[in-house]
């Protein structure tokens, strides 16, 4: 599955769900990571991102079977440094 | 096309890319906004946005051709007041 996931979360907390996420994703913005993840895998980092969350944040996680079925288009700086996703 | 938008913009600038957003988008997450858009309508978003941003704004433009292409999940608390995707 194509992965991604974005965060809205306390101070106190961001580093913590950052290093979680960086472990299985590309980072491609302030709070935003994306990339290939089997279904196991996307299992762990939910689990991993549950034990960590506390009110009152917010984690979307947007999954695509083939990252060929989305685009992405940046304007402004790029943050990141992985390529397009087509 | 189904569009999610998220940005990451100096303080000065977050309340005009918010609201540009929100005349086109339903508003998800701190940062993120998504929704159903034309191949006009996302020009016309592209367009405002460039005009707004600024160094050293970011912007990420997903699509999907099909909404049911991608699926949403939500961990912790709901934001925006949209259904699921699918």
């Amino acid at each position: 599955m194509y992965v991604l996931i974005v965060y809205d979360v306390e101070v106190a907390r961001v580093t913590k769900v950052h290093k979680l996420l960086k472990r299985h994703l590309h980072w491609v913005q302030n709070s935003v990571f994306e990339g290939e993840l089997t279904e196991s895998q996307i299992e762990t980092v939910k689990a991993g991102l549950k034990r960590l969350l506390s009110e009152p944040d917010s984690v979307l996680i947007y999954s695509a079977r083939d990252a060929r079925w989305l685009t992405r288009e940046s304007l402004g700086r790029e943050r990141g440094a992985i390529g397009n996703l087509l």
